[in-house]
């Protein structure tokens, strides 16, 4: 009942209610009747996607472009996703959110949450967060991630566009994140680009892109975050990215799609929860364990067993 | 049937039954079908994972490594993990791996498998086809896979010892995979030793490594794989840790509780083909997909709707 009196509230714009009904997406039941109650109210809002290796200075690119979109008179979002280390369930990167001159703002609403298991992944709350802060009526929310690799596809997952944010000189590293990093990007943003081999890494950008089964050729928006420079280009970037996926039907058919595919991945997940339940509840799945660890069955043997009591709901 | 006989040949040493049945684990139901016939007779053969960036060299390193191993008088198994791009499915680094000196040697199995969905990760079938190679007799299984951040965890979790190679000049890569690199190794090699800055990385990681829990001390081998230095220090490396791990009891515990671990994964693992094919062969599932996707049902509800009816059998 205080999940209802909380979404009223974070319904009527109440930013402590929704900060109380984030931090409760943590606990699975009371994520899915808060979930329940919100998604009626959800679709509004427009998610950005920003990406990118650590010291790109991302922070302080969204700072900026919180400012710039206060100034047009909308609401913003933020989400910081934080990696942590697998092992040590710290933060790698520290307080790295100054965001003081924008935070003072009723009208913009920042939260960090923290990763799971991933180096730079989405946290498992953080598409319950976005709708959220959605249904809270933010016109636009803003998604941070650090990540190389197959992490950064998460964000595809989440984003109306995904910027990815590099900067002169970073070198090898664009090549081994190339695969991933190529093809999530709707938009570039060149950071830093005041640095010595800016040009060249334009240039590098632009030709090294082949877009996929798309009409859309991402940009490459250079940008001087530290001076605020770009940030309007990079506005104006995101705001033709959202016309195009409007105008050609993209927008509502990749969010129905995305919904598609959290509805089995949430399935998946219940079902995960469930494995992991027995284990500790179920007599039989417990001894099917010990008889696992101390070798006298197979774990082949033990998983077809275990699956099909799941199945015969036994 | 079919399957029997080819197991049986397998025992026996034969390579071609081997590899066929390799292929065959490709299909679920004959994976389970093999591995229940395998499993009785693995346990004896001692497996090293080799992982790293690409470009440090593993291929040259494990083709001396082999036959360094084959000089004692042992037989060796070696599984190559091809990453893949999420997006093309093809190869990142196309024909890498040249060690015609060993592949002509009946002691010596060699495979590739390919990855599926991850950049640099396990084979869903690399855990299958080593305990296939450890049955056949293989006394030292390799496995080598190329990853950056989170996938390289993979190798823990198939690997006796992980033996992380890195090369002299790597910079800023290694700040980006510090985090998940540091902790998987159980021994550093420094390929291409006689590099400039060579002495400065082998200090560097002397330093910054520090053991979690463990008395085991990662030792930093310098190795130059093509001219086949280090190569013996490397291999005394590798049985200095086996015999701390059998020391220790860690070994039978380590893959003890990898056995565990897995029969909970391929419990999950099944559950999820299941879903997949609910969606497609169940008629209320498929309702229940399309109102997501047209939107008269949240994913949540929709979600809760499809977890009761699986678990109550029905």
């Amino acid at each position: 009942m205080e999940t209802k009196k909380l979404v009223a509230q974070m319904l009527q714009g109440n930013n402590r209610a929704l900060a109380r009904l984030i931090s409760l997406l943590e606990n699975r039941e009371s994520q899915i009747a808060i979930m329940k109650e919100v998604s009626p109210h959800t679709g509004k809002a427009y998610t950005l996607g920003i990406t990118g290796p650590p010291g790109v200075g991302k922070s302080t690119l969204i700072s900026r472009l919180v400012s710039h979109i206060r100034k047009q008179g909308l609401t913003v979002g933020v989400l910081c996703v934080d990696p942590t280390s697998p092992f040590s369930g710290g933060s790698l990167l520290g307080d790295r959110i100054r965001m003081d001159e924008i935070s003072q703002d009723p009208g913009v609403f920042i939260r960090s949450l923290a990763t799971r298991h991933n180096l730079g992944g989405l946290s498992p709350t953080a598409r319950e967060a976005i709708k959220l802060l959605d249904a809270a009526g933010k016109d636009i929310i803003i998604v941070e991630t650090v990540g190389v690799g197959q992490v950064q596809w998460d964000i595809k997952k989440v984003a109306d566009s995904v910027l990815v944010v590099l900067i002169p000189g970073l070198g090898d590293n664009i090549q081994i994140m190339k695969a991933g990093i190529m093809e999530i990007a709707d938009i570039f943003v060149l950071n830093m680009a005041d640095r010595e081999g800016a040009d060249d890494m334009l240039n590098e950008l632009k030709l090294s892109f082949r877009p996929l089964n798309s009409t859309w050729q991402p940009p490459v928006i250079p940008t001087v975050s530290i001076f605020n420079e770009g940030i309007c280009d990079l506005y104006a970037a995101v705001v033709a990215h959202r016309t195009f996926m409007e105008e050609e039907g993209l927008l509502q058919q990749n969010r129905r799609e995305r919904d598609l595919y959290y509805l089995v991945e949430m399935v998946k997940t219940a079902l995960e929860d469930e494995v992991e339940r027995l284990l500790v509840e179920k007599e039989e799945f417990r001894k099917i364990g010990e008889q696992v660890k101390n070798t006298t069955m197979d774990p082949y043997t033990g998983a077809d067993k275990m699956v099909k009591m799941i199945l015969s709901g036994s």
